[in-house]
């Protein structure tokens, strides 16, 4: 079904359009294959980034789109929609330019942004760490300054596109204080010193590589610390409150792309002589689903216009990933329920929906993290 | 706490700021003894009138305020998280001036519009039935005309300000048609032959007067039918869809009101040599509520947000009032459990903001009626 | 509806017949005026304590009935079904007696426990204090010795039957140690110093009187000191674990009680041309709903089996308190529902259910507490 | 963890020590493997049959153990605590032999049924089809006959065990009468004309081999038909009953693998400079699936009580199979998320035990089938 959005702009309309027709036509048909096969979507990143899909947020002067999170959030879950995998990956690359985009300098920006808003480069964010995942202060890789250039040593863990991308935004330790300490690198995927473990073997989301991250004294340029020493915590932070958007969209749509399947299932179906849709229990159950949904939408959506307008959105980005990701889990179990047997098996796509859901309540901060940023803002 | 609120224009910020400050110095300390006394609340309706908030929605030319419904309904949370019977008869009295300011002709709106929306009258909503509660299509009351006039007999129930309002916008069959048979009358309370039950014994929104109203061969001039015969029905969903947005905003405010409560607690009470609110325990309860009322203010944002834009929303509006009733159950019920034995004692407010909440889930069909009208959305 | 129970002996099947005549015929009538009129029901104490109901789990030699816990608790459910506050009373009394019958010297049973389990006398449990209500080892209470006899000075909060009882299981402190230095007393209500606030003014089982208990130098003989000093924390949390199948017992009954309500209404109440009981969204409703009740019910039956057969149930306990009560929240709140704006009145019980239901999430520990007591167990 | 049971007999607890220690060190060590592999573990079933295992409930006579079915469930929630598949498989055997054993006359039972509850064969049970999964009244296999014999035709989907077991245990149409027409048969693997689909590609359970058996004018033996012409309806709605009860205790082992695993990762996984076991937020968490566990466990024993005590007990079993795999979902949800990252990976076995979860929710009677049953006899 196509989903009814208000939207700002007329231009923002044709956009939402674009990125429907690209969603149906090229990446939903390869999703299910490719997914199975856990082939990384090089080709689809290549073909989003050609059609400006990339950079959507960032300025135009960068080769962004210069849309508002509004618009771009809304983008991102007809993405996602069609293909989870493509959808997640769009906003980590989002996240992953976050730092250099907004904090970055002019003569940074002018070097480096284009290629990546512009979609030749895919992007990482390579913050977490095997023993620092909920807890970013006790991060441990290291970034030691000699000769104007720093060396970077550590391992960075459950790193989305890690291998598959082009450069790393990545947070290292330039000084032992805990929360002080930590600063921000661009590093390329060509640098010397770095190596990937093996690909996790995930439940889902197969398609996007998951994988640890090794730096072995890569040499980074100084020009390529993002900021002062020290402001990568607080870079960190406020990428992963617009990054919790992101998912919070990518599991909206994931949610919708699961009550579309058990809608059109329940109107085909027929068991007692009438198509399942018409017992009031069903209902019941797609209206509970739809309701999760609508819900799941309207919560990113007003998280957004509240940082489009530049107002503080802490909570309702942690707000906004905690209820989009709950739906997701609720509505895709539900939606292979609705389904039934048929629903259990890899012929349809509800379980691979639920298997994908799950990941959204664990990472960019589990939901349990949500949860105490939510009461921090609450009790402050 | 002061909600932070996106809001579409100067004008709405400082609408915002004056419904704050007579919700909290005018209306918020008489509310519990009111309550308790089961006193009907007319000075406070009276009061708002005056100050323009009777008719928010409704057009400048007939004494309105021409606000959207993104801010109509955020004043209404405001009101009904001070004082929920007066939010609810706000959105009622709304509700009943709806048929007539949409579907009233100018001549009408010349002559009755004014007072209603100006305030110096307060209206109820007479559609339901002791035998026709959510199935509209089962009304009894029957309009017959002869010489110019109707002629009303039967009886509505459950009506929220029955017996206190100024006028009735009432709903009965001109014709046998299950559905298309029922007409719209704007009865004056004045009427012959208009009586009413003694008040329904609730348990809560005890202040809110809820009775049945007893037709005794009413006579209605014709002029006070609003829009043809037979049209009925269809103003009736209709005026139901934008009361169901009013159910959503006053619910919002209630779990507001309550979660406010709850934190304000948590601070205070002292166990185990600690605030509570230092517990995590307690801070996810707090995030969990913090989650549902900002998740059910978005909905219902959204939903408005459609209906501003010309937009259907009744699938929207459907779920708004599902989610916003559901939540303000639910964040009522925990609100009592953060205060433990003092939330169950009447000497906090937490447990009427339970025993109101109640209520959401029933009135302006049931959450189960949502369900129905959002799968038939769903499915069509 | 008449519970389908399998019970361990011939006579445990006429022990709950005659609960069940008992409950129906002289408690049931009587419990809506009381409860509205806020008036303490001493007489139906009396008249369970002629029946030999008061006592049912303590040993025949000091005028028990030594029937199990398996079946006392199923009769305790019986009589909650009929009138929650005088199966809350059981609970509390038979929680008083815990300590003596359990602990006490054969001189101190001889001398107190036959009028107490023979019904003659009404117990109360005085432990919580209004600083020291989940944190029992912040009590505060002063038992002093001076000359064979202790004095009691300090103040108990949300006493049941404070006030009405007979004598006060009292826990006060006799070291300044925080878990080692509590000891139990047995005072009787005739103890000079001994006075009570006025009643707490509750939500919901009004009939039931809690309050304040100040005692100011009460003197209290030393044969009176349930155990040795010291004990009395260790003895607290074990006639609590006891108390808190009581309770999950008593809140199973009024969940039964509140779904035969909505069982009987849905049969009846037509809509759309048929009973909503043929509505397969309330016979989904309605099936949760009986779940939930058969589901707490077989959890204090497995945890009074573990306590029958002598094993430790701590764990047991908690689970089934946390999940009867949950389930009682929950099934009362859809009874409401199920019967609508009937539901919302006075008129039917079943927002009396609801009110009275809360309260079981709180008291003899939160379920909150109850969390933490599972989660210690679990993780020993 | 060993869970700690009651149970009635010195015996009984011999053999759940005995059933423990078989699926510990036999089974469990084997389950992740033969999964991945999707490897069906006939070897288990051989190994459990010479155990003594697959006849737990049937008479010594017929080489089974006579136990009752309170013993049954607790050792076959063992088997599926230490492999899901295997669990399953054993109850999906004991359903087969269901009607046999139950309905058999002598001269049947003699010939047949040692074999079955000796382990020497293993059993399916052929009931749903592609267009009659939750609506057994419009199956529409064929069974005519002629010349003494019985010739089967039509095809039974969704078969546990289809092209694995030994017997099929079918029930096909005799006449045309939707629910008085079904009859049962015992179908051996060897008949002529029974061939089986490629087994179907679950989510999860992927050992257990799930296929469509083909009967294309398969030759039965009048001999092999139980009980009379047109029992088969209320014939596969009792199997179905106690098949219910084994499928909640699976669903309980399987909860309860996932709490153990959720437990012990929460013990040893450090963040913040400790064990997460020791945030108040996880132990809310364990707890709350400790109580699922619990009680799930408590639902399925009631249940089996009424079932050995030779009452009626198919609500019981409707709200036992209910509430146990929704239980199962939760926990292994939360199993997952409690081991984050690591959770989602297929390093833990806490994703596979969701996966097989949600399977229990769908089969054997979807959950919404155990409403409507539930709801029957409700509202009889």
């Amino acid at each position: 079904m196509t989903v009814d959005r208000v939207l700002p702009s007329a231009e923002a309309y044709d956009l939402i359009e674009l990125v429907r027709e690209i969603a149906r036509q090229e990446l939903a048909p390869l999703a299910a294959e490719a997914e199975a096969a856990e082939q990384f979507p090089r080709a689809a990143f290549t073909l989003l980034g050609r059609a400006g899909l990339l950079g959507l947020p960032y300025p135009e002067r960068w080769g962004g789109s210069g849309q508002p999170y509004e618009v771009y959030l809304q983008a991102l879950e007809e993405i996602a929609a069609a293909w989870m995998s493509v959808g997640v990956g769009v906003s980590v690359h989002v996240m992953a330019c976050h730092a250099l985009a907004n904090e970055g300098t002019d003569q940074q920006r002018d070097r480096y942004l284009p290629e990546l808003v512009g979609g030749e480069l895919l992007g990482a964010y390579a913050l977490s760490e095997a023993q620092a995942g909920s807890d970013i202060s006790g991060l441990s890789t290291k970034a030691q300054e000699t000769d104007g250039e720093y060396s970077l040593s550590g391992a960075k863990a459950w790193i989305t596109h890690g291998s598959q991308a082009d450069f790393y935004t990545t947070f290292a330790r330039t000084s032992d204080d805990p929360k002080g300490g930590i600063s921000c690198f661009l590093v390329p995927a060509s640098a010397p010193g770095l190596t990937f473990g093996s690909p996790e073997r995930k439940m889902g989301l197969t398609a996007s590589t998951t994988a640890t991250v090794y730096f072995d004294s890569v040499p980074v340029a100084s020009d390529r610390r993002i900021c002062a020493e020290g402001e990568g915590m607080r870079m960190a932070l406020s990428a992963l409150d617009s990054g919790r958007l992101g998912i919070a969209a990518c599991a909206t749509g994931l949610a919708q792309a699961a009550l579309d399947c058990a809608v059109s299932f329940a109107r085909e179906r027929r068991q007692f002589g009438q198509p399942i849709a018409e017992f009031q229990g069903i209902q019941f159950m797609l209206a509970e689903m739809a309701a999760a949904v609508d819900t799941a939408r309207a919560g990113y959506l007003l998280a957004a216009r509240k940082r489009d307008a530049g107002r503080p959105f802490t909570r309702d980005a942690a707000v906004a990933k905690l209820v989009a990701t709950d739906a997701a889990m609720k509505v895709t179990t539900d939606a292979v329920q609705v389904l039934g047997g048929y629903g259990y098996t890899r012929d349809f796509p509800a379980e691979r929906y639920l298997r994908e859901a799950k990941v959204t309540q664990i990472f960019e901060g589990t939901n349990q993290i949500q949860r105490l940023v939510i009461a921090r803002q609450l009790l402050r």
